[in-house]
This record gives structure tokens, sequence and C-alpha cells, in this order.
């Protein structure tokens, strides 16, 4: 699909672009949903990200059968990403009995599928409100265990399903049962800009990058190492980032004030305060990184009262406020 | 899926761990069906149990081919633990023809399901509300008879499928119906807890459980052995409890006035009560026994009044209190 | 499924055990339907019955393919007892191409179904309105006719399939179509017994069956027996046993004054009133007979007025006393 | 399926038996279309005419695959009666690939299906209401055309398939589309008969046949020569009855006034009133056999105003009656 | 099927008669729907047109396979009539894989369906209402073209389907989208007739045809061979026939007048009319033509108004009676 | 098919045949979608434009398996016309499996699809509101990308698919979601001439062409070829075009004036536009051009206020103004 748009020279959207670096820097945070209107560059984000990353290793991406020869130690692998097609059936999408050696050969052999293929990497799903329940809550399953396990067809496998998953939707189109949004890490909202002088940007890059994709990416270059370094070093420091009990007590505090079910709330706020701290260069997690992590950790886990309308991300930071303020 | 979570480490939840090890003591008390929160770690909890007992003989666990050796008698392997994975289809669960031996060999084989595998362990199933009625009454039917019975693609097979079945749902997505209700044994609540200092544990153990699995399993070692020899000696002290004809008499008083049809609520607080005083080391089943399981084993069983708007649970305990008063 | 809770030691339902005694002394009375609450030893009662009964000539019982050499005069078998398991497809249940044949020697052989193997026995169906209407009359229809006709799969097959087909429903679950119903030849309510010395005596029966088997069965060798003695002297004496035309008349003159739809309903009452002056030991049926079994033969063939609140078994119970009046 | 019950032997339901003669003699008046209640004898009244007719050659009955040497011309068979099963897949009713030869000998063959073992006989459907409409449909061009076109899987086959299509069903469980029921050349409505006597009297032959069917064939036997030989005579005698034409302008007529669509309505009306002549030895048709048959050729093609309530068989007798006196 | 009836002998229905006539001059004109009571003969009517036709070339006719070499160029064969059977299926349709050589030779033959023995004739479909949307559309998309495009089963075939569709249809029983009747090129009604003198008249004929069909046929050999004469002048002369720009400006007028959508009305005007014209022996097509042919080409094909209550036939004489005036 | 249409005899239609020769110049300006009256000559209009282009390199149209030697360089094919037939198949859009090789050689071959063989042309889908939601956005998402990603049946192909889609429908069909509607890139109306000359002519030239096409083309010979003279020149012109910063914000402000989410309103504006400049020679993108184009590019984009009855290209004009006057 030819070269990917340098992901610097996304104007704007920038809680988007901290949700995919925080999932890059800690995958135990889990995946990210992005909420928005449609033609706001979602999946160009996404598959930017990924091409961003630097080369990884080759025994950690995609799939290795069973028995196979393990890849050679130094080779290196782009960072796999994986643009779900509307209309990959389920048995492409977990894998499936190969149809060629069963036939051929007369052996039950696992033909990898596109979880397999995600390995590593990035798992981008389109509309995901389209997808039936049991699809989405499998692939909420698999991107929280790491491990993709099949059971059909009378195989029975189990491989490393490791991914950041990042789903998109609009909400006017049918949203996501709860249960399902529990399951996502954090969230996001995007839209379009409504800066003039931002949209001419934005109309302007696209053109350069479509007549000319070459130069466009050399005159990013400098921006993209930037961004790279600051990941690198966020990655490397996160598991000498400590988290105060204050930082917990608050996080939990918040999560009872704004009425979100589970436990999940707290524990995202916790592992995303951290992998911010982590890029922000700090090695104790502060108030600051509670706060700028919680919309996106806690918003999709708000119940909606019937009577209320103030919007989720109004009510998380006014009780941070109030937190702050007792 | 690499380390369980200690069973001794989940905090509070105590009512659900009870009915866990309830049912680990006394099989025929029958499936264990969790209502509650999405969060609320209940599939931790029952993957717990399971990694906490010792290892089990190898003939009495998984499946066994009719006409293959048998298993040699000193053999021992863990105990089995099945989650139902999301997607299995229905051959996948209950066994099905062997595709790679009927097309290789021309042979009618029978390929054994999760059933078989889940055989002297537990199978789990999260979000049970979502699956097919038809599914869920053939669980319970084949954990009530302890044997799996296949009538498909010209198979006939039965083989032992001894399990605990624990199945969890959130009654706001949908309940399922009484008849099923009634074919589990017990029924436990969980909420999320309110209370800020087990929130702030709770977030500290699982930090720590996911940064140094090991140190953190070295650190609970000894309350789990004190936890599962407290297992064992219910197990072997079972046959031994005896229920005195007031007990009985006070179970069958119980179930009438709060009106739970049928007989299945006196047989499963009987079971139950003389599993509790076979934990609490006691030879015979007193009152208190029969008090602390009531709710377990009657919650899911009593008819919903149109206008009674009392909660299962209170009801249970004000009919007890009545029957001790009188 | 180990041993039979026996036949003798149920605890009261004595509509129910009449029904299936009537149904093992004279087939032609057709399939019992048994209405009411969970959890209250259908299911039981049928297996034990079967249980009950001696060993019958194996070419009796079963599937004989043609061409097959006939089974040893002499052998016997255990009548047989078929519990039709949820998820059964209906190539199981009538029987389908045997594909093992088909695919290994290329012929186009039966492989018998559910039906065959209940021959000469009993096939119980729980829940039978959870069933799709269409099976519920397959099975109907071949109760009614005691042979299989399979025209599928290019198989055009019949072979005997005399059994007693016992179905269990709660009424409150959604009811089968009169239609149905009205093929059933008796059909009996069974409730949750409201008598607390019953229900302790039932718990106590249960859990002794449960922990001891044996030991139970033994207890209860004299009680079979006897049941046996007396449904092997009904079975033998039933030829002989008279109807006379007075109680024809009343038989008529009963399905005319309850309203039942046609003769479904006459020839069922002679055939149960028959069948119990054998169990009774009488040579001609007389009123008694006929008033005992009108509820059981009756019941499910009453038209429901709008606005008649009277239960079926008042109203056959009230027309036959203005019939004895009379 | 044994014996047949003696077609003389079936008391009452005139109508019933006159239009199975009807269609028995001509059928090109074609299908019998037959309401009314459960339990009144339909399926064993055209059972019982089915047996009652002499053997037939052997070639005009049943299927003869191209090619293969034709039947001894003196060869006879019984005249088939086929009675649909429930659950008959539509592939075994019309016809289909023959697997065996297919996967074996890897040809293409024809698997003759139910229209083709019909074929020279009855084909009996229980419950017609209940089949899907594209089935009955095709049924009816089936019987219609008298030959049965297959379209399938690759074959195109074409025999004949004459047949003396009988259907049965409650209207108050849903009618067929108007449609449908003009296809059907006659209809009948049966009851349950309200006379005691006539009661009493199907009770005593119905046990009398269940308890010793060959003493009461024989008892019958003279009946059913008789009724025979009636059929036989009208059968030869029906190319020579003549048709007025003041008898078809009063078919026409009866048909403008009861207000029948199409032209279907005295197109019978015409073919069965010169059966029944043949039946009664007339050589002219008179407006006795107008009269008598004309409820059977249009009831089931009259509209149904909203607001008339009429039954049809009243509005057609009216209108007789009006012809007759104009 | 044995004989045709006679076209000649139809009684009355003139306007699907002269529908018949124009389509079978002028194949351009498009299919034909006749919208209708059962029972008036409408499958009578085409089936008797298509064995009135001469024999054709049998290189023109059904289905020829690439490769195979052309049929003798002065072989005929008889204009193929096809009636599409209920419950035929989509690939015997439009042709699919040839399974035999599939299995046997294992090569992608294509096996032809009913469109291309339809080719050069008639296709006939009988309540083509109950047919699905995507099947008609089909069947018009390929009448349309003359040519049938498969796209299945990996083959990729297209051959030559020139054929007259015929649907009928009862309005009452549901209509067709107008997106489909657009598609049809002339639509007629047929009504019962409601004159005695012709409802008997056709009670003759029918009866004599079904009695001696070849006495029938040869006392309608000569009226036969006269509408064929025409009709073979009619065809020769089409392209000689001219439309004047006044008839083409009228039918232009009187398509916006009544409010046709598209331009397909004024495209089948010109086109019927002078179809017409040459039927007529007419050189140059006049305003009778176009005026006959109107509620043809037109009725179909108008807007419905919620409020408007006058007949679609009504409104297009209407106004053709004031364009005329103009 | 026989001879195309001239595109430059098509009678009016100055919107759609606008749209599409800008698709033909700038592929990147997506689809084509077509509202309006049936019968009005849409599909003629794209046939008509792929017919009139002029041959193209073998190697950039229709499918090129891997590893199979490369077409000769200099070789042409003509510019591929794909019509998705209706009742096509999915794998037939897509490519699937090949079954012949399949079964035959027993491997894996791909099996290429429609989205193949329209590669490099045009793929037209009329009546694309009646598809199935995730059909038409697997479409978009393949002309979108220029890449077809197939991964079902064990296969994981992708190769080129750029083509120009055209859809086109009825609204009053039914809508496609605005989802989908936004991934087409220009949409047009079209209407059934009002005109009464201009329908004249389009009958006179329909019938020309029908009856003599080589003449009609001869006769239009001279106008195609001026039109394909002003494509070829546009298409060599397009790199050279540039688009002022100013014409860049009014597009903006145009979108952001008119209620458009999201960017590919202004995306394709700056697209559509810098086409028509280099379809009218010029080398600068002025405001006449936007102007032109703007309701191509917008009308299918706007939000429908319930309240808003303005029609959406009069609401585009009305901003238009507006920021001209600003």
């Amino acid at each position: 699909m030819g070269m990917a748009f340098p992901f610097s020279a996304i104007v704007g959207q920038d809680e988007m672009k901290l949700a995919l670096l925080l999932a890059a820097i800690d995958a135990r945070i889990g995946g990210v949903m992005v909420f928005g209107d449609r033609g706001t560059g979602k999946s160009t984000a996404v598959r930017a990200l990924a091409a961003l990353l630097p080369p990884m290793p080759a025994a950690l991406a995609g799939f290795h059968p069973e028995g196979a020869p393990p890849p050679d130690r130094k080779a290196t692998v782009p960072v796999p990403f994986v643009d779900l097609p509307l209309g990959a059936t389920e048995d492409r999408v977990v894998g499936a009995l190969d149809l060629e050696r069963a036939l051929g050969a007369g052996v039950k052999a696992f033909e990898p599928g596109l979880l397999a293929r995600a390995n590593g990497g990035f798992l981008y799903i389109d509309e995901i409100n389209l997808l039936e329940d049991h699809i989405v809550d499998l692939l909420l399953d698999v991107a929280a265990s790491g491990e993709n396990v099949v059971e059909r067809e009378g195989l029975s496998v189990r491989h490393p399903a490791r991914f950041v998953l990042v789903g998109s939707g609009n909400p006017e189109e049918g949203e996501l049962r709860p249960q399902l949004l529990d399951r996502f890490g954090v969230s996001v909202e995007v839209r379009t800009p409504q800066d003039l002088a931002a949209r001419i940007e934005i109309l302007k890059r696209c053109d350069a990058f479509e007549r000319t994709p070459a130069e466009f990416a050399e005159a990013w270059r400098a921006a993209e190492k930037k961004t790279l370094r600051r990941l690198a070093r966020a990655r490397a420091g996160l598991a000498h980032v400590t988290v105060p009990d204050a930082i917990l007590a608050r996080a939990a505090q918040l999560c009872m004030a704004v009425g979100a079910d589970g436990l999940r709330g707290e524990l995202t706020l916790m592992r995303a305060a951290r992998a911010l701290a982590a890029l922000d260069g700090e090695a104790v997690v502060g108030p600051a990184q509670l706060a700028r992590v919680a919309p996106l950790a806690l918003r999709h886990r708000l119940r909606r009262g019937v009577l209320d309308e103030t919007g989720s991300t109004v009510r998380i930071e006014r009780a941070l406020d109030e937190l702050a303020a007792a």
C-alpha cells in the first residue's frame, strides 16, 4: 500500500496520538477505542505509528509453527499492521484448518489467521460497532490474554497474539455494549477540526503527500526520529516508574466518584498514568499524569444516567477538581 | 497463560470463594452461577481455585479413548481448568467426528471436545446469559449427570465429564430462564468493593502480581497451603457428616416459606450445609451452616412476585429468622 | 448412568405412576404427557419404570438390519430407556446415512437413530414444548404407527419403533398446539408436594440413594417385585377384559359432555379403562375404572372457553357425576 | 403397516367418501382437500380406498427409469398409497441426485422421490396447511400435469406422476392461500359425529379391528366387493356420459351467482357431476348430480365477504335453489 | 405434456393475445406482464403461441457449447417453451457447474440452465410476484440484454438467451416493485369472462380438447394457419414500417401527461405501435396503433397517487383523448 | 453485448457526463454515485465512456498472477467495463479458491473475481442501495485503496484493483447509510428530461442506434474524437495544475458553512476542481471550477436537518454565493 503518512505530520488530534503512544509503551493498557466523525484520519494515525516504530525481532512477530526451526536471532521485521478487511470471514480472523494440506497430504494443519499476523503489532478495526458482538468479544479476549485459543474444525491450537487493538466507530451509528466497551483500555474522541488554518494545513499536507510522497517523508524525517526516541526512552523507563499510594488512592476515589463499575477503571488509570510518566521522563507518577489520562481511561466506563446530560469528559474533570480541592 | 493469581490473595468476595470451595468439596451440589458487575475478578477466582488444588490421578482427568491402554496408576496431572472461549463451535464443546481420521483412514473416530477436557476439573463460562439456551441446557445436563452423551454425525459416544460448572452473568444484560437457573446448585452475587482501602489493596496486589509474579506467589505460598489443607480435610470428612432430621425439616420449611418450586432447593440446602460443616470441621450439620448456605442455595430459585420488591437474600434471611423464632 | 431409583420408592405422584403403568400395559394407549413443576422427579419415574421391567427378547428391542442373522431366540436385553439429549440433531433421532460406510465402501447404508434404539422401551423427552413442532409431530407419528419411515439423503427405510413416548413440560413456558396434545394418549399433572413429612421423606430417600445406592435398592427389592408381579398379571390379562356397551356409551357421553373434539378421547378412555381393569385384576371394565382414568384421558383434549376458568379436571369430574346421577 | 381398515366399514362421513370415489373415477377432477376436526379418521379413509382398489398394471405404477426393460405386461402391483411423512425433505419428495452412484460410479443418476412412488395411486398429506406454500404449490402442479419436472443438482428429469392428491387441515390452524385452495378440485368438511349410537358403533368397530383384524376384514368382505364393483362400473362408463348444454349453463350460472373467481369452478362442476352420473349408472348428467357435487366443487372457491357470515355450503345451496326456481 | 390448446381457440382475452403477438413480432418490446384472476388460461395462451410458431433454425435455439461443432444449417427445432417450475433452484435457472464432469473428469464445465433452454422461445413464470426480487431482476436483465452472464462457482460464462419473458401475478397477492414492473415492456389485465355464452363456450371447448384432442386440433387447423400467416407477414414487414415525428411527439406527450417516469414508456410505445402497424399490414404508424398499444405500454408505469382512484387504463385513455382533441 | 452507444450522442445529462469525465481524469476523486429516476440511461453513459477511451497497456488492466510472465509491453487491451450482475456471489466479486485446481491438482490457487477484471477500468453497480452494506463497503474499500485484499478459504491474496466505481440508485427505494455515501467522491442527480424536443431527440437517436448501429456510430465519430482529445489533454495536464491557497481556504470554508462532516468533502473539492481545470485547459484552479464541482462533491455529504427542507444543491449554491460576496 505504498508509504505511510508520517505520524508527526498529523495535524492536531493530540488525544488520539497520545492514546496510541501510551498503548505502544505498555500493552497491558489494552485496546484503544476511537469515537468520532468519519474522514478524520483515524486509520492514517494507526498505520503511521506502526510505520514509525523500528523493526522488531522476527521471533516476536507473526506466527511460528510448532516444530519449525526458530527464526534467526538477529533477524528483524517491520512492526505488523493489520487492517481487518470488511468481509474477512471468522476462520481467517482466528485461523482455520489448512484446506490445501488437508485435501492434499491428508493432515490436519493450522492455517494461521489475521490474529497471528498481527502478533507483535497493531490490529485496526474500522467501524467496530458494525461487527457482531461475539467477534468483538473474541478480539478483546485475545488482545487481553495475548494468546489466541482456537477450538474449531477438530483443531485445538494456541499461539501468541500480542497486539494493540484499535477500534473506531461513530456512536451515532449504534454503540457497543457497555460490557464490551469496558474491555477497551482507553478511548478517545476525534472531531473534524473547526479551525480554518488547521483545515487548510491538512489539505496541503495531504496534497503534498499524495503528489510527492518521497519528498514529503524526507521533510518530516527529523520530526519522526524525535518522536521515536521519546517512545523508546519511555519503553525503557517504564519498569522503573513508581506509583505512590496517594496516587492509587486518588485513582480509586475518582472511579468511585464518577461511578465507574468494576475495577478495570482504576487499573487502567494506574497503568496509563505510569506510561505517561515514562513518556514525560518522570520517575514517579504525579497528579498531572493522572489528570491527563483520566478522560481516556474512564470516559467509556461511566454509567449513563437517564437525566444526566453532562458529557463524560466534563464529569471526569469536575470530579478530578473536587478531589484536588479536597 | 502463565501463573495463576493465588486464591488466598483475592481481596473480599467471601461468598464467591465459599461457593467455589463448597462445589469443590461435593460435586453433587452442582454448578455455581455468579451474578454481578464486570471487572470483579470472577474468572480470576475460578482459575485460582483450580491452580490451588493438588495434582489429580491422570486416569480421572480428561478423556481416555476406549481400547487405549489406561494411564499409569501413579501418574498425576494438574486439575483441568477450561475457559469456554467465545466462538467455540458446538462440535468443539461436545466433541465431534475426527475429520482427519475420517478423511485419512476412513474411520469414524471421536474427537473429544471441551467437555472431555474439563473432566475432573472446572468449566468456566463468562457471560453465560449470552449463550443460546440449548447450549446452556446441554452443559447443565452434562454437569448434572457427569456424563457426556454425543449423538451426532453418526457418532454415538458417552464418556465421563465430571466437572464443576461455573457461569457468570450480569442480570442487567438479560437473565437466564428460571428453568435453567434452577439447575445451578448455588448462586452468588459479587459487587465492586466500595471500601477505599480494599480497592487500593486490590490495585497494589494486581500491580505486584503483574510486575513480579514469582515473588508475589512466594509471598502467598503459606496462605495457599493453609486453604488447601482445609479443603482436603473437608473432602475427607464429608462422608461422615450427618444431617439431623430437624435440619432436614427446617430446610423443607424454609423452601416452602420462600416459595421455591420443586425439590432441588432443599436437596441443595442439605448438600451445601453438609459440605460447609465438613469445611468447618463439624461432624453434625447445625442451624448455623444451614443459615449460611441458604442464600446461596435458594436466591436464584425464588418466584418473583410482580409487586414484591424485596431482594431475594432479604426474603430468605427473614424467613430463616421466623423459622428460628418459631 | 449407574443404578436407577426404585419405582416403588417414589413418594406420592400416584397419577404419574398410574399413567406410566397403564402405558406399559397397553402400548396402544399412546404417549404420556406430564405437565408440571420442575424438580419433581419426572425423569426419575420413567427411568425407574424401565429399570423395573424384566429383560425382554433381544429380537423385539432396538434395531436389526435387514439381511443380518436374527438374534438368538432366547437372548434377552434390558428394556430400552432413551432420554432424548438436548442438541441431538434430527438425523440422530430418525437415523441417517452411515457416513463411514458411504465414504469408505461407497455404499448407502442406514445408521439407525434414537427411535431405533428406543424400540421396545421408553423414549423420554424433557421440556418437549421447547422442541420444534415438526419434531414433536414426527415423534408422535412414529409412536402411533410403531414404525419409523425414513425418507432422506437418498435413503428409504422403515423399521419397527414401538415405544412409550413420555414428554414433560411446564405449561407456563408455552404450551403445545392442541393438535399435538390430542395425539398424546394420556396426560398427568405433577406438583411439588406441599406436605412437610412427604418432603422430608423425599430428602431422606434421595440422600440414602445417593450415598449408598446398593443398600437402598436392597431395602426396596420386595416392593419392586410386588409391583412387577402386578404389572405382569395385568399384561397377561388384558386380552380377556371385556368392555360392556354401557361403558362405551358412558365414555362417548362423557366426551360429548365435556366437549372433546374428535374420537381419540373415547378410544383412549376405552383402552385406559381396560388396562386399569387388568391392573385391578377385574375381568370386566366398570364405572370405577372409567372414572379413575377419565381425567388422564381427557384433560388435555378440552376446548378452552375464553370465559371458562374452571380447571379441566374439575369439569371432567363434574360431568362424570352428572352422568352417574342421570 | 399391516392391514387397512375396510372402506365400507367407515361409519358416516359420506361426503368424504363420495369425494374420494369421484377423484378415483376421474383423475382430472384434481386433488381433494379435507377440512375438519382432528381424530375423525381422514387418513384411515384414504388408505382404505387405496386398499380397496384392485391391483393395477405394474407399468402404470411407480417409477420406471429410462432405458430399463419395461415391466412384464401382465405384472400387477397394489395401488400405491403414500403418506407424506413429516420431516421428509424436499429432495425426497421430488427426487434427487443418486448420491451412491454419484460418489461410487461417478455418474449423475436420478433417485426417484415420493412423487414417483405415488404414481398411479394416492398421495396423502396430513395438516397440509403446515407445509410451506411452495411445496404445496409444487405438489398441486405435479398433480395437475401428471408429470414431475425436476430441475436441480444438475439433473433435468421428467417422469409420469399421476396420483390423487388428498390434503387435510384444520381451518382453525391457519388456512391455505386462496390461490392454492383454488387448485384443489373438490373439498369436503368432516366433523366428529354428534350421534351417540354412531359414536358407540365407531368405538366397537375400532376395537374389533384392533383386536382381531382378520376376522373384522372377513366380516366386511362382501360390502367391500360391492363398492368395488360400483367403482369399476363408473370408471368404465365415464367416457359415455354426456353433459347437456343446460347443465353447462347452470354450472356457469351457479359460479357467477356465488362469485367463484376463474373458470376452474365450472370445469370441476362439469367433471365431478359427470363422474357422479357414472357412479349412479346414468348416461346423462342431470340437475341432481350437479346439486350434489356443487358444495364439493365450489365451497373452497368462494370469496369471503367481510360482512358475510353465511357458511359457504348454505350460500351454494341457496344459489342452486334460486336457479332451479328461475 | 401432450398437445397444446390451439391459440385461435382461446375465447376472448384479446388484449393478452395481442400483447403476446406483439412481443413475438419485436423482441425488443420486452417482457409481458399479465395481471389477473386465477384460472383464466394465462399459461394456456403462452404455451399455445409457442406451439403455433413454425420450427426455427436449431442454431438459434437452446444452448450450444463453445468448441462444439455448429448444428446443421438446415436443422430446425420447435420454438422452445419453458415454464419455470416452482422450486427450481437458482443454479438451474442460470446454469451451474456440471457436477458430473467436475467429480468425474475433474474439469470445470458449464451445465446450462433454464435460461439457456428458453433461448429463442418463451419463458413463462406463473405467480412471478412470489419469486424473490433478485431472481425477477436477473430474469429481466437477461431478457433485456439477450445474454446470460454467469459468475458463480468459479465459472465465468456468457451465452445467448433471447426469449420473450411472460410473467403472471395477481395484484391482490402483493405487487412487484415499480422498479421491476418498469422493466416489463407491456402489461395486460385478464379477467374471468362475465358473459354466460362465453363461459359455456369455454367449457365446451375445454371438454372437447380434453376428451378428443386430435379432433379438436383438426377443427382449428385453418384458423391457426391464418394467425400464423399474419404473424409471419408482420415479422417480415417490421423493418419497413416508419414512425412519423408527430407520432413520436404524441408518444412523448402522452408519457408526460400521465406521469410515467423515465423514457422506457415512450420507447415501448414506439416499438409496440410499430409492431402493431406491421401486424395490421400498415407501412406507417398512425394514431390508431398508438392508441391501441398505449394501455399495454403505460398501464404499469404510472405513479399511483394516494388520492387517485381512477384506474390506470382510464387515465391513459383520457390523456389520449385530450391529446387528440388538442 | 455489441456496440456501445456513443458518449457524445447522449442527450443532456451534463452533470453525469461531467462527473464521469472528472473521475476518468483523476482516479483519486473516488467513486461516482448517481441518484435518479429509472430509465434515464445511467448504465448507457458509463458503458459509453469506457468504450470511448483508447486501448490501454495490457499490463495495467485485469489480473496478472504472480510468477506468470509479464504481458508484452506494447500489448494493449480495451478499457475494462464490468457491470456487476445481479446474483453474482461474493466469491465471484472478490475472487475465491480455484475449485478446479483445488480438486484436480490439489493446490490452492486464486481464481480472480470481478474486482480483478475491472482493474484499470470501470465497475458499474445498478441499484447499489439493494446490495448489502458490507459488500458496498468492501467495494468502496477496494476502490479507495486500489488494491483487493482477499482473506478467505485459506487464501491470502492482494492484487491491484484500480477502477472507477459508479453506483446508481433511486433514493425513494431506500438510501445508503451516510457512512457509505461519504466514501463516494462525487454524486450527481439525473432526471427524466421534461423538454419535449429533447425527448423526441432521444427517441430518434435510440431508434437509429437500435436499427442501424454502424451508421449511427459513424455519424458520431467526429464528436467522439473531440471528446477523447479533450480528455487526453486533461489527463496529461493534471500534474501541472496548481491550487492557490485562497481556493483551498474557500473549499474549507464552504465545507464548514454547509456542515459537511470530516475532511473528505474539501479533499474531493480540491481534486475535482483541479481535474475540471485540467479539462478546461487551465493551469490554475479558479473560483469557477470550485463552484461548478461543489454540488457534485458535497451534495451527498450534508447533514440532513429534520426541519430543513431546502435541497442540498440549493444550500451549497447559497453558501458559495455568500462566500463570494464576503
